[in-house]
């Protein structure tokens, strides 16, 4: 028995009404408007197999416009997937239901990819079949073989980082990406015709995409330039032409039913205006059949595929880099027995660079990059060749200008699995990136950005190019793990433990000047508690100076010269604020001791460091903005020296005293 | 006399290769590149008197690929600038010279805007574009009708935010806004191609932009480029097909030249290539001349301008606006006396409009606008009509889903002179437009970021939209105050010390939900001290409670709890920390006593609430992402409510005695 096409779209439009009414917030206009095209992606494009929402093998399906997340959950209880529930879906928006107001990646296993923040989903997506490529490339098309789907509203369309997205995925001729954009021409704040006159489709064509237009109500239409988008070897744009809230007769096409409940009287008429006459969060049988037909599509095709997996030779390979784990016993000690050795005095973006040296022939699942900064952010290591539509097996991406699209093509390739990233670029720029920084750290993506002139201490470029607030910046980020290692031994340790981390990014904040390596013992890896005794007192102890990155040779000239006068200092690295606060209290107190005078050294902001030396401690870094001229100029000029630090811990001793 | 092109173009390569070979780094690749551009363009085209650099109706000039800063000291001395003498040339990127590493606003009179940060001066010029539109409406062509020009190079082209100020102009069709690209398809890591495929021109086309192309290095033909430029009533986008580094031998046209002194050998085949036989550093005299002449054309015009000013009616409102002084008499008082007598229970974003309702009457020069939320900041008051190219007078912009582009346009607004912008967006989205929100607080811009949905109070929208760590990140911003006002009276204040201060932004973070209207006085403007007592300890003090925006009514709740018990606690209420940071110690100390219990409250990231509370004080906040859920249930789940709170200092307090 068939069911037809308008019970399924409707299917997904009650669905999403009720949810909206019942959690008296969210979206209704996006997922009506789009029930017909995903229906129809869903019926008869889409690989997935409810059973398996993991198999490596699926279609990854993006919805970049995240507020319409009732679409999306629609959709996955429909077809079949386990979670959400009816019962999920009845606690929309409500405390501890997996159908949160906008689609998280770590609630349900059917969601890809956290969206919500616009733009970022499309972009995420982008890295995701880049991934595919690669991957494909490596092991074949008999384990890779998938496409990756995206839809998306105006806003996505509109934010910048569009621009960025569609020229990486036109440049590397990324096909088998295909954006469904939902082109219903109202926005928030009502017609798109108020902010934008932009002829979409020639900008997309413009960056190398295919662009085909439909009629998003009409399922042969769509099907028919679905059909065009496939067929064509550039990545796809399908404008479907929509109307939001499509179905409620007085609402739709309008921005009311963008973002609120479309209210009793209207929920009524449009059951009416549908014919849908179940009570909310009721599916007929016959639908919800169908439906689940669709997902079932898939288990074949899954089947056939792991069969291929397990006969193929380098499936064991395969499995392990899907699964996150890196290659058995790999370890970063070689490399650093290599540095106690032969102490090195490299700036540790140099130090980054040695340390990808021995990671990246060890690691093939490592796929690095930069944004246009190559040679300053020391990324590429021998022997690692270009990926682009040349050699999808390559592992260095040329990002170009585009720190953002790179942040949140990195998260995707991580989401995709099989491939960790890592990508540099300046750190004054994790503020074009930080948006996606952020959404990985809460997706818990396994990335690394590599950040380099971390300071002043780039020098002449000037306030513009030095970070002085971004280190601390950064450190508030949930769930991101910052480190700031002190010479090329925490450097090679940090990397290692970046790499490890499989539940989330990391970041390397590193030098471009040169730094003296302090580090003469690698019995443990001493960064992974966050922050240790570099030097301990020799005289009776009355000052901890604690540092991070560049300034801990300045903590140790510091120590070297109070201890000269008897005065026992300390001097503590800390390359990881996040780590540090995680280790148990008593290590915490016996590293930074109540009794003493604690001392912060950092080239940047101070606020924060009150944390570790409390409020009446001596705290030296910069509140202001940084200035043009030779590093060694900018340092004294911020008080940033032994010579100016030494006498003020002095006198601060002699106050209390 | 006429000097030949080629020698007055010269000049401004001679000067770039021996600047950045004495300062031993920076960037003479483009200077060189675009040396024939920029002859051009003085030479025969840009209003300007070196006299007087800040002349209200001068074209403004803007150098979006900042790298290239020598190109700009080197027109700017060239032309009879005051400044940079031929000294602060040599001084290139030395400390203390005013020819920084990229150009700076606050260096030079003749720099419009600071540069560096790709994509961005591009970004800032559309403000400028569109200040001078709504000026000239307002005030007529006789004071208002310059143009703004931009160098931008590829980087410039292919950030993200490049999208959305190519949107925005072309939307508010910009004609008066002329781009000059310097296409030599070179970047850092090399050729163009390694990252991009953009057919560039259709893109322009397809964003409302007239395009036109030239050989950079042909006179005529860029005279023509500019003169078709000027005939369109479009935007435009002059390709400019250029050689980077021009003119030396053996490096021109590859990165090579990009961002390194070219060296001596190459520098001296230079000086023989281009038939440059002077000293570094000496231009002969009559090429001095030359370009002085170029300078000293816009003279007249300026006298003329002046003889209109002060013959116009609204002459002096004119002057007024540009100097950035306030109407006379101009106060929030009346609002906050009737907010006093009546009071309100809102929002704070709504309080924020009550208080637009005020000031947009009085205070005729600013002009609102939101990134397509207008509903949700609540920037639209009464009677503001829209600005764009149906009525450039109005004074509300439809900036549309582009945040960054917004934050960058205000800042170009705020540099032309004569408007006060403000626009808003969710805090969350902070993210995106926190790298112009940095610029111009580096460039002291007067803009007022209007920030609502200011933490987990805004619900079942979920972690994605919830901004918890952004209050701080924002914080450690240098130069940018940060406001989060507790209640209407609050947010009445934190407005006007918002529009008063001259030198540099401001940021509003508001509340999604309703609160209490706490303050019952208004002697004086308390939030000017960034933080005061609100409430004082009835019996004997013991704890004082520190919180911002809406944690405040929280911490109120805490208090009358606490006091319920016997023990007294203060509640101070701190809604700009950089403002309290500023005071006396003596009113610090007097306000957060050591001898107290300090706590801190906000549904924030607790990082830094340190430097008031101490180490060891308690500090309630939200380390982690938020949830979705209803605000209720939230503020629960992350133990922000009284009922939660007040045990756990009665804990503390009773574990110290």
């Amino acid at each position: 028995m068939t069911v037809a096409h308008d019970q399924l779209a409707n299917a997904i439009r009650a669905l999403a009404m009720d949810a909206v009414e019942a959690a008296n917030s969210g979206h209704p206009g996006m997922p009506m408007g789009m029930a017909d095209v995903a229906t129809v992606l869903f019926r008869d494009y889409l690989k997935f197999d409810p059973a398996e929402p993991r198999w490596p093998d699926r279609d990854r399906f993006v919805l970049s416009a995240g507020h319409g997340s009732m679409l999306l959950y629609a959709l996955l209880h429909l077809s079949g997937y386990a979670r959400p529930t009816i019962d999920d879906i009845r606690n929309f928006r409500q405390l501890h239901s997996p159908c949160a107001g906008h689609p998280e990646n770590f609630e349900l296993a059917g969601v890809e990819t956290t969206t919500g923040p616009l733009g970022q989903g499309f972009a995420t997506a982008v890295g995701m079949a880049a991934a595919e490529r690669h991957l494909s490339a490596v092991f074949g098309d008999a384990l890779v073989d998938h496409r990756t789907w995206v839809i998306a509203g105006d806003g996505c369309l509109m934010e910048g980082i569009n621009h960025e997205a569609v020229g990486l995925a036109g440049h590397l001729g990324l096909g088998r990406l295909i954006v469904l954009w939902d082109d219903n021409r109202i926005t928030i704040d009502g017609a798109t015709s108020l902010s934008t006159s932009e002829d979409i489709a020639a900008r997309y064509t413009a960056g190398g995409w295919h662009v085909v237009a439909c009629d998003g109500h009409d399922p042969a239409d769509i099907a028919r330039a679905i059909d065009a988008a496939l067929a064509d070897p550039r990545p796809s744009l399908v404008a479907c032409r929509t109307v939001i809230g499509r179905g409620a007769p007085n609402k739709q096409g309008t921005s009311a039913t963008h973002g609120a409940p479309l209210g009793a009287e209207e929920v009524a008429a449009t059951r009416a205006a549908l014919g849908w006459n179940h009570p909310p969060f009721e599916i007929p049988a016959d639908i919800k059949a169908a439906w689940e037909g669709f997902g079932a599509r898939g288990a074949a095709a899954r089947v056939d595929w792991a069969a291929r997996l397990s006969g193929a030779a380098d499936g064991a390979e395969f499995t392990r880099r899907m699964d996150g784990r890196l290659p058995d016993g790999w370890s970063i000690g070689g490399h650093i027995a290599g540095l106690l050795a032969n102490p090195v005095k490299v700036a540790t973006r140099k130090a980054s660079e040695l340390a990808l040296e021995a990671i990246n022939p060890a690691v093939p699942e490592t796929v690095g990059g930069s944004a246009d900064l190559t040679g300053s952010n020391n990324t590429r290591t021998k022997g690692l060749t270009v990926l682009d539509r040349a050699d999808y097996a390559g592992r260095y991406v040329n990002y170009g200008i585009r720190e953002f699209g790179m942040a949140a093509a990195m998260n995707g390739m991580a989401l995709h699995g099989g491939v960790i990233p890592y990508g540099g670029t300046f750190m004054v720029f994790s503020d074009y990136s930080r948006a996606a920084i952020r959404l990985g750290a809460l997706q818990r993506a396994r990335v690394v950005h590599v950040m380099t002139h971390d300071s002043i201490g780039l020098g002449e470029d000037g306030p513009t190019h030095q970070p002085v607030e971004h280190l601390m910046a950064l450190r508030v980020i949930p769930n991101l793990d910052v480190y700031r290692p002190c010479d090329a031994v925490e450097t090679a340790e940090c990397w290692a433990l970046a790499l490890e981390r499989a539940d989330g990014p990391s970041l390397l904040a590193l030098s471009r000047q040169n730094l003296q390596q302090l580090r003469t013992d690698a019995d443990e890896n001493r960064s992974a508690k966050g922050a240790y005794r570099l030097r301990a007192a020799a005289a009776a102890r009355r000052v901890v100076l604690v540092a991070s990155g560049s300034e801990v040779e300045i903590a140790v000239a510091v120590r070297d010269r109070l201890e000269a006068d008897g005065i026992g200092a300390d001097v503590v690295s800390m390359p990881c604020w996040e780590r540090f606060d995680a280790q148990p209290q008593a290590y915490r107190d016996a590293t930074l001791p109540d009794d003493t005078l604690l001392v912060s050294i950092e080239a940047g902001s101070t606020i924060g460091w009150e944390r570790y030396v409390g409020r009446h401690g001596l705290r030296f870094g910069i509140d202001g903005f940084g200035a043009s001229a030779p590093a060694a100029d900018l340092f004294r000029t911020f008080g940033l020296t032994a010579d100016q630090i030494t006498p003020q811990i002095v006198a601060a001793l002699e106050a209390r005293s």
